[in-house]
C-alpha cells in the first residue's frame, strides 16, 4: 500500500532499555487492517468495544467491564479517582509508578494525595500499609481509601495469589478498595502460571488498570472495573481525564487481537524467558549483582558504573539508580535469544576491559 | 497476516454522523506498518517524531515545534494550560468544543476559567471578545490571558485569513495569546484554498490543537507551537496531563503520511466537496432549510423533527437542537459520492411521506 | 484594655460602595471577648460551636448543621464541592457571585464547571434552568447536579418563597440539588418578611451558603446542610478546601450574637430601609434612573458617567457596568439617614452643575 | 456593651493539647475594636493593611510585602503555589504540616506535588534534600522548584541559622525557591534569641507563611513575600485560593498588635519558657522520656500509654504516636506557671499510681 511516510530506523536494533521501546506485534497491526474501513459509532459504541466486554469476561468473569484508554498513566488516574471520594487518598510503595513516574498527574489531575510506603522489593505487605492505614475520622488527613499494588512491581517482582488475597482481605477490612496497576499483567500471569483472574477478582482486587502497550500493543490500556460497586460513572471519569478515544474500535480490536486466544501470554512468555535467559548469563559473570528476584521480564543489576557506560554505547538501557550503580534491563516481546546471548557477551568484554 | 481478532462490522456502510465514526484512511495504516518493527525510543525521543518537526516546519515555519497527544480534550488542555497562569482565564465562543463536549476537562483537569460569549455563527470577533476582556487588574476575576478559536469552527463555518488577523491583533493588543482549536483544521485550509501557515502563524496565532483523526488518521493530535516564547515546558505539561504516548513514532508516523505531502488535503478537499453536494441535494428539497453557510465538511439543517427521526433509522446522524429540529449531517474523507446521493434520495422520501 | 495597634482612620465616614466596607457590629466584639479566655478545642469542638447548632436548629429545624468557614467563596465552594461528583456541573446565573466575583475559585479549586444562563435580573427560573438542564447520559458534557441560586441576588432583587419552591421543585424533578447562595440572606428575608427557613428548608432548598460577614460580623460565613442526605463528610470537604479555623470558637460566637437573638433581622431590616431610603430620595432626581427592583440593600442606577465620576470624589462606591453608566449603591447595617440623606443631596448638586 | 451571646466555658481552664486550643491575647481584642467603625475599603486597600507593610518592613525589610490570610493551610497553599509552576514539586520534611496535617489541600486544591523525605527530628538538610533534587529535566518526574521547611519543626525543634543558610544556599544553587513555614516563627526566634530577619530574608528564604494565630491572634496568617522575584500576582493567587478576606482590616491590625512592638516576642518567650519549665519538671519524673530536644514551645514525651490515658482525663492533650506511647503537651501564650506545676504534679501522681 501506497504511503507518503518513510522508513527511519533499523527494525533490526532492539535493547533492553524498555519494553515500550518495542513496536506492536505484527498479530496487532493486523487487527487494525479488520476493523478499518466503512463507519462505526465513535466515543466506544462501536462492536469492537462490544465484543471486547465478552472477551473480558473470558478472563475475569460476567461482572468484569472495560473501559479502554490511551495509557497507563491515564488508566491509572481515572481508575483511582473512580474509586476515591474528593477528600481521599491512595495507599501506595514508595516506588511505585503512579508515584515516581507519571509526572504528578494522580496529584495535579486527579486531585489525589497518595500515602507511600518505602519497600524493600516494591511489594506492600498489610504491616506497611498499616503505616499509612489510619485516621480514617480525621479531616486533617487525607482520607486513606485505596490500596495501590503494581503487579508485576516496578521491581521486577511478582505478587503470589497469597500475597494479594492477604492485601485484599486486610485493606477491605478497613474499608478502603484495592486497585492493581497491572501494566505488566500479563508478565505476572505467565510469571505465576495462573490465569489473571486468580490474582484480580479471584483475590478480591476490585480495579485494575489493563496494561496492553507494554505487551505487543500500539497504544491502548484498559481501566477494568472486576466490582461494580466499587465506582461508579466511569465513563465520565473517563472523558473528563482526557482518556476518551474517538476511534475506540482500534484500541479494542487491538485487545481482541491479545486477548481473544493467547498472544498475550505468548508475549509475556517470552519477555520473561528472555529475563530468565539474560539473569542466567548475567549470573555467570563476576562483579555483576542481580539485585531483586528475576520474576518477570525485568533484570536489575548493579556492576561499576563505568562498565555500564561503556556497555550503553553498545545497547540502549537505563541506570535505575546512577549513584548506587543500579541499572534496569528490560526484556521484550520482540527480544531475540540472539539479542540476549550478544549482550551477556558485550557485559563479559566491558567487564574484562 | 494471522491475527486472533476478527472483523464486526460491515466495512460498506457509512453514514453522516461523524467525520470520526470513520476509520483510519488506508495510508495510515500502511505508515504504521513502517514504523513497526526494532526498538526506536519511548515516549518521543524517536526518529519519527525527530522527523515530524521537519515536516511541521514545512507547514509552518522553522520556529514551530510539535508535540503528539493522543485526543482533541487532550490537546486542548495542555495547549491551554501551556499558554495560562495558575490565575489566568481563556475566552472563547459559547459554542465552543472546550466549553460544550469536554466533559469539563478544562476546568477539571486544567484548572482553567472560561469566559464563554454568544455567538451567531461560532465565530468570534474583536467586539465579542471585548465582552470578556476586561478586569485584568482585578483579582476577583479570572485574567483572561488567552483567546481560543475553533477552525473551522463547530458549526462549519471559516474564519477568513482576515477575521483571524483582527482577532490576533485585538488579543495581541491586550496582552493575551491566541490559541486555534484545529481539530478540522485541514478542512479549513481546503475551504479558504490557502495554506495552512495562512491562517495560523502568518496571521499571529501563537499555539495550534492541530487535528488528525477526524482527517484520517487512527488516533493521534498533536500541540504545534507556533510562538517559542508563548509557552515553556511543554513536555512536563504533555506528561502532566496524562497525553505522552510510550510508542510515540505511531502518532508521529501518521502525521508524516498525512503531512508529508498531500493527504491532510486530499482528504480534507474530498469531505468539503461532499458537504457541498449534500447541501446542493438538501437545498432542492423542499421544506429543509440549511443553518449556516456551508464552508467545509458539515451542513446543519432545519427539518421535521419526525422526518429526522425516520431519516435516523436508514442513516446514522445526530440531532444538533433537539428542540428546534435542528440536525447536523457530517461528511468525512471516504464519504462518498453515492453515500450523499443515496442520503438526499432518502430524505426526498421521508420529507415526501 | 493597652494595645500596640492605633486607630488609622475616621470612624465617622461611611459610604455606598460595599456592605464589606462596614466594620463589625458592635454586639459582635462583644461577643468575642466572651468567648475568649481559657482553653476551648480547636477546629470546631468547642462549647460555642457545639451551640451554634442548636441555634441554627431554631432557625431552620433540628436536621440543620452549620459548618463555620471563612468567607462567601470558601462557604459556596465547600458547598458545591459537597453537592456533586467529580463530574458534575452547576447551573447559575451569569450574573452569579461564584461565576464573575471568585476569581475562578469554583473552577480551579472545586474542579467544578459552571453551566450559566443570562437571566434579565439576576433570577433563574425553570424556564431559564432548562437551558442548561440536559445531557445527564451524555459523557461529554459536565452533568448538571445542582442548580445555585443567590438570594438577594446581586443585583438586589429577591425571589420570592414560591419562586424558590418552583425551582426546587423543578431541580429535584430532575434529581439535582439547591444550592443557595446566602451571603445577603438575612436582607432578603427581612425583605420578604418571612423567617428564614421559609424560603431554605421549607422550600426544599438542600445546602445554604450562610453569609455573616455583609450582616456586621467581623469575619465567618457558614455552610448549612438543610439535607443531610445531600452531602457527606463536609468536615473532610472543609479541611481540604482551606476553610477549616482552629480557634472556631471566634467564629461561632459571632453567629450567636448575630442570631441568638434578632440581631441579624435588626441590621438587615435596617439596610433594607436604607436602600429605600435612598431609592425615593434618587427617583426625585430628575436624569436618574433606578434599574433594578429596590428589594433589599442594593440601588442599582444609571446616570450620567461624569456626574458618578464626580460624586465618587464624594463618596465611595463602585461602577457597575461602566459602559452603560451603571453604578451600584449598597446600604449596609451601620448607614445612617444622614449618611443617604447627604449623598442624595450630593447626587443633587453633581446632576444639577 | 450588651450582646445576645453568652459565656459558655471556663475560662480558667486550660491544657497542653495545642497552642490554637488557647483564645487571644487581650491586647489582640482591643485591637479590633480600634480598627472597627466607619467604613473601610475592602479586600485589602484599607488603612491598617497599608500600615501593616510598613510593620513588616521594619522586620524584614524594606522588600517584604504581607499578603494577609486567614489560616496556615492558606499561608502555606498560597505561597507554594506562587513558588510553582505547574509542573513543578516541593521537598519537604515527612513530617511537614503541607504533608500530613492539611487534608490533602496542596495536592487538591494546588495542584502540588510533594516530594518527601524522612527525617529524625524534623529537620531537612542538604543530603536529605538530596534524596528528591532531581530529575529536574525529567518530564516523568514532577520537578523539584521549592524546599519548604517549617520553623520551628513540628517536633518543637529549631533550626540554626546557619542551617538555614546552608539549605538556602544548596537549594537556590539548584535553581529551588526556599519556602518556611513559619506557624511558629515567633517562637523559633525567642528560642535562637536573634531578629526573625536572621533567619528568614537575612539566610535567604524566598516566602514565609507568618503565623499569628498560634501566637495570640484571634485569626490570620499572612504569606510574606521576601524575594519579590520570586512570585508574582499574589493578590489572584490568594484570591483563587479563597484565602482574601473581606474586612481585611481586622486581620492587619491584629498583626500590628502584634508586631508593631514586642508582643509577639513576649507570647513566644513566654510559652517558649513554659516548656522549659515543664521539660524541667517532668526530667525529674521516672519513667518518662523527653523525645527531641526542647527549643520551644513543644515538649515531646514518651511514658507508658495507660497513664497517659489516666492524665488525659485530667488535662487535655493528644497522642503524637500512640502505638509507640508518644505524646505531645504543647504550651502557649496563657499557659501559666501554675498550669505546668499543676501538671507536673499531675503526672508524678499518675505515673506512681
Amino acid at each position: 500500500m501506497k504511503t507518503d511516510a518513510r522508513r527511519r530506523h533499523d527494525p533490526t536494533v532492539r535493547g533492553f532499555a524498555s519494553d515500550n521501546y518495542a513496536g506492536a506485534h505484527p498479530e496487532i497491526l493486523a487487527a487494525l487492517a479488520l476493523a478499518n474501513g466503512g463507519h462505526q459509532v465513535a466515543y466506544g459504541e462501536d462492536d469492537y468495544t462490544d465484543h471486547l466486554q465478552r472477551i473480558m469476561h473470558s478472563h475475569f468473569g460476567a461482572g468484569a467491564e472495560a473501559f479502554p484508554v490511551f495509557n497507563g498513566t491515564g488508566a491509572n488516574v481515572t481508575a483511582l479517582q473512580a474509586l476515591t471520594d474528593r477528600w481521599g487518598a491512595v495507599i501506595c510503595a514508595e516506588s511505585a509508578h503512579i508515584n515516581v513516574d507519571e509526572g504528578g498527574a494522580p496529584e495535579r489531575m486527579g486531585g489525589l494525595k497518595l500515602l507511600t510506603v518505602p519497600t524493600p522489593d516494591g511489594k506492600l505487605t498489610p504491616e506497611l500499609i498499616d503505616r499509612q492505614a489510619f485516621g480514617w475520622d480525621d479531616e486533617h488527613r487525607a482520607m486513606p481509601q485505596v490500596v495501590s499494588i503494581t503487579q508485576n512491581t516496578e521491581l521486577g517482582t511478582v505478587y503470589t495469589v497469597d500475597e494479594i488475597r492477604a492485601i485484599v482481605a486486610h485493606a477491605h477490612g478497613h474499608g478502603m478498595k484495592v486497585h492493581l496497576d497491572g501494566a505488566r499483567i500479563a508478565n505476572a500471569a505467565a510469571s505465576l502460571d495462573v490465569p489473571m483472574r486468580a490474582f484480580t477478582n479471584a483475590a478480591g482486587v476490585d480495579v485494575i488498570s489493563f496494561g496492553g502497550t507494554k505487551n505487543g500493543m500500539l497504544f491502548g490500556e484498559a481501566v477494568v472495573v472486576l466490582n461494580p460497586d466499587a465506582v461508579s460513572h466511569m465513563k465520565h471519569l473517563r472523558k473528563l481525564s482526557m482518556q476518551l478515544a474517538s476511534k475506540m474500535r482500534f484500541v479494542s480490536v487491538q485487545f481482541e487481537a491479545l486477548l481473544a486466544k493467547d498472544l498475550w501470554l505468548r508475549n509475556a512468555r517470552h519477555s520473561n524467558a528472555m529475563a530468565q535467559r539474560l539473569a542466567e548469563g548475567v549470573r555467570a559473570v563476576d562483579g555483576v549483582e542481580i539485585l531483586h528476584s528475576v520474576q518477570a521480564n525485568a533484570v536489575f543489576a548493579r556492576l561499576p558504573h563505568e562498565v555500564s557506560r561503556r556497555l550503553q554505547e553498545r545497547f540502549r538501557f537505563y541506570f535505575w539508580d546512577e549513584a548506587a550503580g543500579d541499572v534496569r534491563w528490560m526484556c521484550s516481546f520482540d527480544t531475540a535469544e540472539d539479542d540476549v546471548d550478544a549482550f551477556v557477551q558485550a557485559l563479559k568484554e566491558e567487564m574484562a576491559r
